[in-house]
C-alpha cells in the first residue's frame, strides 16, 4: 500500500511539545504510515530531542500532500535549496506555490537559511532581490507581480514551531481549554504585569474593539490607557469609531445616554455624528478644529497613535475616516500588526478574526468575548501564543485597569 | 362562526400598560373575536381607563378557553363567587382547576374579594378554612389534600396585572430587550442604589449563585456581603457549596489555585472537601468544631442568614447538607423567595430557573450571565419585575460591589 | 413641568397593533406627557380606531425629540408641507436631516402625499425633480450631492406601521420570541408554502448564506433550488463562494472532504481555489471555459441568477469576483434588495445584519441560525415581517427541501 | 530544588497517543522535573513502544501528587500491591482514598492485577470479599459502608489510557474540536452505521432527551426508533417526560398545538397532564388502562424498555414516576449506563452531563447540542469516545432517522 517513501527530521523539544506525536498523528490521519528510524531523546527537561522518520505514502501525491502538512509542522524534508517559479501575471500564483503559517520561517536559498520576512499565514513566500541579495519575504496573494519567484513546493523550507516555555505562561502554546470558569483576578493581574513588563521594554500594544466597548462606557477606560501609553496601535470598525464620536459630542451611544434613556432621537444619532465628522472633513479636522475634545479617537489624535477603521458590510455612512476597500484596510492594519508584541482584542469578532489572521505567531493575544465562539476561532486559526478569556470584555477592561494603576 | 360571548371588564392604565392591546391579541389569536361596548380612557398619564368588551368564541369550550387566558391577564369575567371543587385525592386536582399566575390574585368567596396567599405560578388555589374564615392559599399540586376545596373555572377571580411605573424604573415591567450593550456602570450603580433602599427598609433579598462564582474567585466578594447584610437568604447547589468548602479548606477549586495551576489532585480536591463534612456530619458541625473558618458558607452559618443547597442529577457526593429531593428543596427555597423583595441570580441555570418558578411577581429580579438564554428564558416566564444584564456575573460583582461600597 | 405641547393624530387599528399604547410610552420614557383629546375606537376587529393627543415636554427641544420619535412609530404630527434644506455639501447633509425608517413613508409636498421610493432605514429623504415632477426618494447619505433639497423635521412625513394581519401569519409582526423550541416541521411546511406562493405570484426571493452552509454540504441543496427557480438573487461573502468554487473543483472545504478527512493541504485548498479564479479571470469566465462546472456560483451564472459577494476584513485573497470596497457592495446588494419579496439569511451575522438594514419592512424575512443573537439582532433593528428561527440552518435547510418537493 | 524521585513505566502507542507528551508536560506543569531513562520506540505505527521516567519532586507531598496525576494518565507507579484502609463510617473516606477516572482500571490484590468492576470516575475502588475472593469494585462514596476496604495511595493500580484507533474513528480520542462547520451527512450516515453495527451485535443504546424533543415534535422521531429497536434505556427529565404525556393526551406542548397555536390554556396544559398520571398512579398504569395511547413513553412500556425520569428543582409537579431524590435517579441511571454501548445525548445540559459522569470511558458518546458549550462541557470533563455536534439535535434526528431507514 505504501510504495513511496521520503526520510524527514525533527528536532527540538519535539515530545513535550508534542511535534513529534501531532507529526506521527497526521501521517496516520491523512491515511500515510511511518518508521522512526532514529530517536534520540534528550533526558531532561532541556536537553533537546531528535527523530528522523521515514514517511510512506501510497503515491507521490499522496505522499506530497503528507510531506506539505508535516513540513509546516516543523519537519525538515529537504535540505536542498527552496524552489521557485515566476508568477504568471499579477495575483497569479504558480500551481505548486508554497502556503505560508504564521510561525517563523526559513527558506534555503544558494545553502543559507534565511528567515522569512513579515511572515503572515495563508500568504506566499516572494524571492526579492535587493541590492543583488536574495530575500525571501511573505506576501499575500493580492501582491504578488507578474514575474516575482514564487517559492513553491515543501523542500528547503524550515518551519519554527512553538515550544511549551519551560516556565508557567498564560500565552502558552495550545491553551485549548477555553472556559468561563477560572479566576479572573489572576487573568487581569497577569496580563497587566505583561502589558507593562511589555511597556517598559519599549513594545507595542495592538488593541481591537468592538462596539459593545462603547456601548456600555468602557470605552472611558480605553480613553485612559491611550492616554497612559498602553495602546500603540487601534484597530475598530466604523461602529465603533461612531460611537465613541457621538458619545464625545452628544453624551450618548445610538441616542442612548448614561442612565440608560434613548434621548437623541436613537438611532439618528449616530447618523449625525457621521455628519458632523463630514462636515469637516474626517476625526483629525475635527480635532484640530476642536469639535472633537474627547474620546478615544480624540486621544490618539492627541497622542499620536494610529489607529485603523476598517469599514463592514453593516456600516452606515461611513464615516470620512472608514476605509471602505477591506483590503487596502487588511493592509493598513499589516503595517502595525507586523510591529505587535502584544494584541488585546475586545468585544470583536470581525475585526478580531481578521487581525487574528495577520499577527505573526509570537504576538503575545488576548481575546476577552462573551461568546465562546470567537475565542476558541481565534485559538483555532494559528493564534498560537492566545490566551482567551470567556468573559464580559467591557466589565473586565474594569479589572484591568485597576491592576494596571496598582502596578504603577 | 363566534356563536358564543361573554362580556368582560378591564380597568387601571390598561392601554399605556398594554394590558388591553394584549387581551385583544389573544382573543384574535386564539380565533376569537371582540366587540368594544365601552371604552372610557383617562386624559391624562395618571387617570385611569376603562373598558368593556363582548368577546365571541365558536363554542363554549372554545370561548372558555380564550376567557381563561384573558382573565390571567387582568379580565375581570365574572364577579360571582369563585366556585371550587373537592380534590379526590392526594395530589389529584378536579378537572377544571384553575392554575395560578405569580401575579397578585383575588378570589371572591361570599360576595368579598380576598387576596390570595403566597401567590406563585403554576400552582392552584385551595380555600382553607381558618376558625371558620374561608382563606384562599396558593399551594402547589403536589401539596393538595384529599377534600381539598380547589378553586375550578375562571370566574371570581381577578388578577391584578403589574403597570408600567409611571417613573423610570431599570426592574420595569417588559424590559424585553435582552442585550449586552448597556452601561454596565449605570446598571450596577442602579442596583447597588436599590439593594441599599431595601435594606433600609428592612426588606429581603434573595441571592442565587452558580459554580462560576467560586471558580473566578468572585465567591470573596459574596463573603463580604453576607458579612455586610445584603444576604438574606442564599440558594445554591452542591456544586457552588462543595467549592465554596473546598477553596475554604485548600484555598483550591477543582483542584485549581489562584494562579490557575491545578496543584491538588485536580477534580479529586472536590471529593475530599465533600469528605471533609462527612467526617463532621455537614456544615454547621463543621463551622462550630473551627474546621471551616471562612468562605460564603462559613459567613451564613455565622451570621445567621439561611441557605438552600438544592440537589440535581450531576451532583457528586453530594454534601451531607444537600437536600437530594428535588421538591423538599423547592420547598425549602419557597420559605425565602416569599419573603423575598429581591432576587440576585448569577451564574446559574437550573437554580435560576428554579427560582424564578416560585418567586412572586412583585419581587424585583436581576439575572446577571453571559449566556443570554438564561436571562430571557427567565422573563418569559413571567418573572415580570426582571432586570436581566447579559455580562459576566463575576466580573460584575466587582462593580457592584466597588458601588455598594461608595454607597455607604 | 410641560409647558410646550402639540397636537397629533393617529388613525387604523392603533388599540391591537400597539401603536397608541407604544406611543404612550415613548411619551412617558423620554419624559414628556399627553392628554388625550378624543378616542373614537372601532368596536370590533374590523373596525379602524383614531386618536388625537396633546403631547407635552419641556421645552421646544424636548418637545422636538418626543415628536420625532413618535412621528416614526405613525403619529401625524403636522400636515402642512414637508420643509427641505439643501445639502451644502456632497455626503453633507443639512443639521435637522429626516432620518427614515424601513416603513412606507410619504411626504407631502405641495399638499399632496407621496410615497417615498425605495424606503431603507437610517437614510434620508431628497426631493428629486422630475421633469417637473417633484420625487420624494430615500438615499444613503453618502448619496446626497451637494444642493440636494433634503426633507428636514418632522412635520409633513407620515409613516404607515405594519399592523397585526387579521390572519395568523408566522412572519407576524413583532414576532419578538426567538427561541429552539418550536414545531420545526410546521416552520418549515410553512415556509416552503411561502415560497411557492411567491413564486407563483412572479415575486423575488433573496438568499443570504454563510460559510457553514458549504462547510456542512447543505449548498448542494442550495444548487438545486437555484435550478428550481427558487433563488432570484443571492448574497454571500468571500468565505462562502470561495469553499462552493474549491467543492466544486476538488471536493473539499478548507481541505476537508466529504468524510471528514483533511486531504489537500488544509486550508490552502481554500487558496487554490482563488489562484484558479484569478488565473481565468473570475466565476463566469471559469464557467464559461469550464473550469467550474457546479456548485452555487455556477447554477446562479447558468441560471442568470445575480449574485453579489460583499468583501469582509476577513477575506483571503480575495476572489476577483469579491467587491472589496463595502459600500459599493451594499449598493449592489440594494438593487435586488429593494425588488424582493422574501428574504432567507442562514449561518451568516455580518452579511444577514448587512441585508437587514437595507430591505423594506415589507419583505418577509426568514433568519435560520443556532446564535439566538443573529436572530435577535435581526428582528430588533427594525426587520418588521421577521421570523426568527433558533436552528442548525444546514439542518433546516434539508427539511425545507423535503417539505418544497412535497408541494410540487 | 527536586530532591525526591520515583521510577514510572509507561508502555503502549504512548506517542502517537500523546499519553508520553502528555505525562512529560504535566510533570513540568505541576512544578517537577523528569529524566528519560529508557525509551523503546516501536518502529512502526503497529509496534509499541515503552519508556521508563525518573519523576522529580521538591519534596514528598510534592511528589506524591504528581504521581497521583500521572498514574492517571496510565503510568505505572508501583507494581506492589495496592493498599487499603477501612472506611470510619459510612460515607466516610479515609484520608488517602484513591479517586477513580473512567478508564478500565486494575487494581493489583495479593500479586494479581485485578480489573475494577463499574469503573466510573469520581468514585471510589472497594476490595469487596465475594466467596472468599476479593473483586475491586467501584463506589461512589456515599455507597461506602463503614468497615469497607477502600483502596488509598496510587500505587498498585493501573489505568488503561484509550489509545487513537488505527482506523479512522469519529468517536475519536480527543475530538477536540468542536464546531458546527462539518458535514452533517456524513456524521448523520456514520452514526447510523454504527447504530446499526451496535445492535447487531446485541449491544446497547442509551438516549438522553431534552424538552426541545419534544417541543419540535422530533419526539415523534423518536417513538419510531423506539419501536424499531434503537433505543435500550431512555433517560428524561419531568420536562420531557410531561410534554410527550400532553402531546399524546392533548396534541400540544405547553399547551402549544403543531401549528404554533397555544390552544389549551398555555402553560395550564403541562398540569392537567401531570394530574391526569395522579389520577391513576403513573405511566404504566395510564398505559394499562388506554389512558396513554402513544408517545414516546407509552412506547417504552409498551416494548418494555426501561426510563429514567431523574427529577430537577425546576420540576412542576412532578408526575409520579419522576425520581425526586436526585441520587435514587442516578443510581437508577447507573443500572442502565453501565450496560451501554453506545449513548446519544440530545438537547439536554443538565441530564447529559448527569448522564456522561456516570459512563465508562468506553461507551461510544453522541452529543448534539445547539449550544457549544454542553457539547465541550462533556468532553472535557472524560468522556473520551465522545463526538460531539454543534447542530439543531430536532433537525439532526430527521437526518438520522432517514439515514437509519436507508440502511434497511
Amino acid at each position: 500500500m505504501n510504495n513511496v517513501c521520503e526520510v524527514v527530521e525533527l528536532s527540538g523539544h519535539i515530545i513535550d511539545s508534542h511535534i513529534l506525536p501531532n507529526v506521527l498523528d497526521k501521517i496516520i490521519l491523512m491515511g500515510g504510515d511511518f518508521e522512526i528510524e532514529k530517536l534520540e531523546v534528550g533526558k531532561t527537561n532541556e536537553d533537546i530531542s531528535y527523530a528522523k522518520l521515514i514517511v510512506k505514502g501510497k503515491d507521490h501525491k499522496h505522499l506530497d500532500g503528507i510531506l506539505r502538512e508535516i513540513q509546516q509542522m516543523g519537519a525538515i524534508v529537504s535540505t536542498k535549496d527552496a524552489k521557485t517559479e515566476k508568477a504568471l501575471d499579477d495575483c497569479v500564483l504558480p500551481d505548486n506555490f508554497y502556503g505560508t503559517t504564521n510561525l517563523p520561517t526559513y527558506v534555503k536559498i544558494d545553502g543559507v537559511w534565511k528567515e522569512v520576512e513579515d511572515i503572515e499565514m495563508d500568504c506566499v513566500i516572494v524571492i526579492e532581490n535587493r541590492d543583488g541579495e536574495k530575500v525571501p519575504v511573505c506576501k499575500r496573494m493580492g501582491l504578488v507581480k507578474k514575474g516575482d519567484d514564487v517559492v513553491v513546493g515543501y523542500g528547503g523550507i524550515r518551519v519554527i514551531p512553538l515550544e511549551r516555555t519551560r516556565e508557567k505562561d498564560i500565552f502558552g502554546f495550545m491553551q485549548s481549554e477555553v472556559s468561563p470558569e477560572k479566576p479572573l483576578d489572576y487573568y487581569s493581574k497577569t496580563i497587566a504585569k505583561e502589558m507593562k513588563k511589555i511597556k517598559e521594554k519599549g513594545g507595542n500594544i495592538v488593541w481591537v474593539v468592538g462596539t459593545a466597548i462603547a456601548h456600555t462606557r468602557a470605552h472611558k477606560i480605553l480613553e485612559e490607557l491611550v492616554r497612559e501609553g498602553y495602546v500603540d496601535a487601534l484597530f475598530c470598525g466604523n461602529g465603533f469609531a461612531t460611537m465613541d464620536i457621538e458619545y464625545a459630542l452628544f453624551k450618548t451611544t445610538l441616542g442612548m445616554d448614561d442612565e440608560c434613556n434613548v434621548v437623541k432621537g436613537g438611532y439618528k444619532s449616530h447618523l449625525v455624528a457621521i455628519n458632523e465628522m463630514w462636515k469637516v472633513g474626517g476625526i483629525k479636522k475635527a480635532v484640530e478644529k476642536g469639535i472633537l475634545t474627547k474620546g478615544v479617537l480624540y486621544e490618539c489624535v492627541k497622542n499620536n497613535i494610529p489607529y485603523v477603521i476598517g469599514g463592514s458590510l453593516r456600516d452606515d455612512g461611513p464615516l470620512p475616516d472608514t476605509i471602505r476597500d477591506v483590503i487596502v484596510a487588511q493592509d493598513e492594519m499589516r503595517r502595525y500588526a507586523k510591529k505587535a508584541d502584544m494584541c488585546v482584542i475586545l468585544a470583536t469578532m470581525l475585526h478580531g478574526i481578521a487581525t487574528g489572521n495577520i499577527l505573526p505567531a509570537r504576538v503575545k493575544t488576548v481575546c476577552i468575548d462573551m461568546n465562546p465562539y470567537v475565542v476558541t476561532r481565534l485559538q483555532d486559526r494559528g493564534t498560537h501564543q492566545a490566551l482567551g478569556i470567556v468573559s464580559d470584555p467591557c466589565a473586565f477592561l474594569h479589572l484591568l485597569k485597576k491592576d494596571l494603576d496598582n502596578l504603577s
